[in-house]
């Protein structure tokens, strides 16, 4: 028999749902900088897939997967304008390389547990550590800028990246330093040891109208090591990469 | 000697250079259905590297190839939107697979050809057919995205690329038809033989925290041929696609 004053066991529920509602949408708000608009866009993007996997793989698009397709490629657009305009000077190359170092999958997984993503992520808790490990954050930050965009659009999304990614944790100077350091590295070792580097290319096309590439480092004429990449550079950095390792350097 | 109403040769040339800086103005706003602010940066997205090479290496940024970069960048994310919002139950895969048909070099020549970029572009004519004959006018596409998104901002560059590319040119149904069709297609040549198909997968990590997938296809356990990927899927897909042709499928 229910009192006066005692609320309906219904409501009660629908009390605790928006209570834990209020608190999800508080979070976002802070992680975003911003009231989130259509809250379960973030839901989603915090849903890993291993929580909807139990339910078969028809359910699969309720997990944040899709949402990061979209959030990867809102990132890149973003991150490309911010190179673009800060190295006015600078090639295709240097800013493609530097735009990867900033959104690669280690970054990303930091940048996310720097926001504290880690706490939103919902995962199946049978998987456990083994897939937090992996690059669950980073994949759930991805898909937290695809939810932004589609709930509050480009220009929200690009000021979220910028003002509580880019700026705050990326240190662009550092990156720049560890980037395309692989070849004079390599360079460098091989003159104090008197010998010659050579690179080895071939092109290969691939479907879609791609080019792929592959780099050979010859060593006094003896192949080292060899990177594979959609550019040129990209299959010498890696090449150069897999030498230094090779050879112990 | 001047005579009155005669215009001063200086003017002359100002005047000349209006006259085809209107047309070039007024050919963009064919083009992209809106009128252009900084056509500076119009000219630039039309500018082969071809051209500014001539100058030395220093002044390369002055071709279109930094839009190039952004434009590629923002025309994933409008395409990734476009499919994401088109097809709410494909996974993550389908998106990635069908977006890298849409803006593929081929087909991004062929969408510029369409709306007429060729006779926009500026080459050294030195270089003349073999240069044309390539990418030029697909990569052109890619910094004129570009250029819109600096100019207009990511709305104005958003309706360009759906409004006059992949409404009009793009048939995503014969796409999806084609997408995905070497594993299936292999698999089917196989029943028909008698004989069975096995992908053996190996993933490396490359640099930048990124895997990269090599798949064999084994035809009764004998390797046809291998493909490359930064996805199993990618992998598997070049890999039947190069079985194919090495079978004469």
């Amino acid at each position: 028999m229910l009192r006066p004053g005692q609320p309906l066991p219904l409501f009660g529920f629908f009390r605790r749902l928006l209570g834990q509602d209020r608190a999800f949408r508080q979070a976002i708000a802070t992680v975003i900088g911003r009231t989130p608009d259509n809250v379960r866009l973030y839901h989603l993007a915090f849903t890993h897939s291993s929580v909807v996997r139990q339910q078969g793989d028809t359910a699969r698009h309720q997990s944040n997967e899709r949402l990061e397709f979209l959030g990867d490629a809102v990132l890149g657009a973003v991150v490309a304008e911010y190179l673009f305009r800060k190295f006015p000077y600078e090639q295709e190359g240097f800013l493609t390389e530097l735009r990867s170092r900033i959104v690669n999958r280690e970054s990303l997984n930091g940048l996310a547990l720097k926001i504290g993503l880690d706490k939103l992520v919902q995962l199946d808790p049978a998987q456990g550590r083994a897939a937090r490990s992996r690059s669950v954050n980073g994949n759930a930050l991805e898909a937290l800028v695809g939810a932004i965009y589609l709930d509050q659009g480009y220009k929200a999304a690009r000021k979220f990246v910028l003002t509580r990614l880019i700026k705050p944790f990326i240190d662009v100077k550092s990156l720049i330093e560890t980037t395309a350091n692989f070849k004079s590295k390599l360079i460098e070792w091989a003159q104090r040891q008197g010998k010659t580097i050579r690179y080895d290319l071939t092109g290969q096309p691939r479907s879609g109208g791609v080019m792929e590439f592959s780099a050979t480092v010859l060593l006094d004429d003896e192949p080292v090591a060899t990177g594979m990449g959609l550019s040129k550079k990209q299959a010498e950095q890696l090449a150069a990469e897999r030498a230094l390792a090779a050879l112990g350097v």
